[in-house]
């Protein structure tokens, strides 16, 4: 087969666009010269919009999982108690983060699959007055569910004054993120996922009540000081060196986002989504999660009558094509399909056509065409909300 | 739509290997240095065994024209009769060509659309003893036919000393190509068709007869005398300053042939060619040639019941798929895929099923599903060819 190829089509990683990498390769520049400040200065107003916040933005070098634990440590004071919402493992590692800082630590777990239902967080809450931060997942990037943050927000708000704190790693960029309008405290994302860069980069933003406990809470920290990166960022720079090659590759990325208007980014998403999971339907393989839960940016599937994994090398062997498996007890379960960031209606059509073959070859009855036609068909109708 | 994404399914050029693109970035280095002339010795190998040649192949700076040219002019002396097979837009340029120098130029021609019969061929030749050089392109990338360049060599042979000269511009390197055995003469190819790589070099062989013909031609050239090029590709250098940066993305490509194995690029080639014509003819839309003369490298499409142009501006509007059109009297009349060099089966599935939602765009009455599930059968039935 052609050599050379790599498909991606894992919840992150994404491919990284032509005129991001050319970014990215430009000469290595000094972090603390006026080229970084001004790069600094560029980015700041387009992080912003992606988040729905008038609050800064801060860059940190680290991954996904560094954003949460700054999130953690900057906002939890010693002897509190958190509510950490689990829908799958990244709501885990919320809670792994909390617990490892010897956080009191309440866990509100959903089943795999499903999101959160907010009149349910909202019951918790009025049980456990004593809880000062709410932990979320948005997209729960092991199960493919969106959880509904704008409800669990406002029903959190309605019984409590706790900090609503929301992992966005795996769908901000790929979706409509309000964190100002919906009355998030901190939203944290990273690089690599609807953000199509390298992985290295986290971006974190905290609400006007969110400084307030931030600046009062005596756990210590520094590299992850989230007032030091406000301090900074303000004046057009970062506290620690950042990755100036990303850096140079987010500018371009935000650029891209505004060529094509940050609500046809979330509509593609979206209409990507449609078309995967048409394909699955009419396949009749079962999705993990149902409809109104579905992420636009990574569809989990849980096969009945095949082994994910052998669909999976299958798929790699046969076309280069990359999928995600499943996480902790998922695994081996089910597979995961990444449709953000750099991902086009074209490259789904591609990764349905190739998972139809794949179906067959691991002996999955399927009628040739049927999931595809499915697809397209979804483009069809639906496809005109990109123009 | 997603911007900053391209997908380019013309016949050439083609995308470029990600690998062959890091290394036409690296460091420029002198073309008298040591470096280069490293680099063309490990170059050399390679190039003779695309061409199935054990002469030398010989790099030239230009694009496809400058090769063809150079194949005139070093091989035809003032006075002499040649004859070009014209089975479209570039036979006609060897036509040119040798019309440009004045020389006598008899033309055979086909219906474009068609392969040339050899034994037409042969008989024009008996009819015309004194044509002492015959061209003919392997591929017309005009029309998507593949002339049965060993057939006609070998028809050639039998009633005629002249020599055989081959544009392979189109199709050297994604198709078998036995310069030595099937007794060709000269054989001219360029970088940015099934080499994979941006347009910029231009490669050329001739065999021992050819060599004597070149070296009493009295013809004067300069920049294209062959005989300069071969005095210096043995010492591994070049004449004239080359375009070092695609002998760094050449030595990269000739690389992936080994890697992919040359007999599997050609079978690759051909699988997509069966897919693309699989999905046409299911969906009852004219292919210009039949299948005997179909070229593995590119597909020409003559709609009788859409506009051709129509359906390339819908299909680079909604996916941003680039498709060619025609050339001379096929223009407006035909559209044309490339199926070669970095494109892989999967890469054929995205087109097809994204083709066939421009099909329904553009008012062609097809059956969703229908085409790609032609496609996809091609493959289950025959990739297996590929593993």
């Amino acid at each position: 087969m052609l050599t050379d190829q790599q498909i991606l089509r894992i919840p992150g990683p994404t491919p990284i666009p032509p005129s991001a990498e050319r970014a990215m390769s430009q000469p290595m520049t000094g972090h603390r010269g006026k080229n970084t400040s001004e790069l600094i200065s560029r980015i700041r107003p387009g992080l912003k919009r992606v988040f729905g916040t008038q609050q800064e933005v801060m860059i940190l070098t680290g991954s996904g999982t560094a954003g949460l634990e700054m999130a953690v440590v900057n906002t939890v004071a010693p002897g509190e108690e958190v509510l950490v919402i689990v829908t799958g493992a990244f709501g885990d590692r919320f809670a792994k983060i909390c617990k490892a800082y010897g956080i009191e630590t309440h866990i509100f777990e959903e089943e795999w699959g499903k999101a959160a239902d907010p009149v349910e967080v909202q019951r918790y809450l009025q049980e456990h007055p004593e809880i000062t931060v709410v932990f979320s997942t948005f997209c729960e990037t092991s199960t493919g569910v969106l959880n509904p943050i704008k409800q669990l927000a406002s029903a959190v708000k309605e019984v409590s004054d706790a900090l609503i704190i929301v992992d966005g790693v795996s769908c901000v960029a790929g979706t409509e993120t309000e964190m100002d309008a919906w009355g998030v405290d901190i939203v944290v994302t990273g690089s690599q996922k609807a953000f199509m860069l390298p992985p290295g980069l986290a971006f974190i933003a905290a609400s006007k009540r969110a400084w307030k406990k931030i600046e009062a809470n005596p756990q210590p920290r520094f590299y992850l000081d989230l007032k030091k990166h406000l301090d900074n960022i303000v004046k057009d720079t970062t506290p620690f060196t950042p990755a100036i090659s990303i850096l140079y590759g987010l500018e371009r990325v935000l650029e891209l986002f505004e060529e094509e208007g940050l609500e046809k980014v979330y509509t593609r998403h979206r209409l990507m989504m449609k078309m995967t999971r048409a394909a699955f339907k009419a396949w009749e393989i079962p999705l993990l999660a149902n409809d109104e839960d579905a992420s636009p940016t990574v569809t989990a599937v849980k096969p009945a009558d095949f082994e994910a994994e052998e669909f999976r090398k299958v798929m790699k062997e046969e076309f280069a094509l990359e999928l995600a498996g499943g996480q902790q007890h998922l695994a081996k379960e089910i597979f995961r399909i990444g449709h953000m960031g750099y991902c086009s209606p074209a490259d789904m059509l591609q990764a349905i056509a190739a998972m139809e073959i794949g179906l067959v070859k691991v002996g999955k009855k399927v009628e040739v065409g049927k999931g595809i036609q499915a697809a397209q068909q979804v483009y069809l109708n639906e496809g005109k909300v990109l123009a």
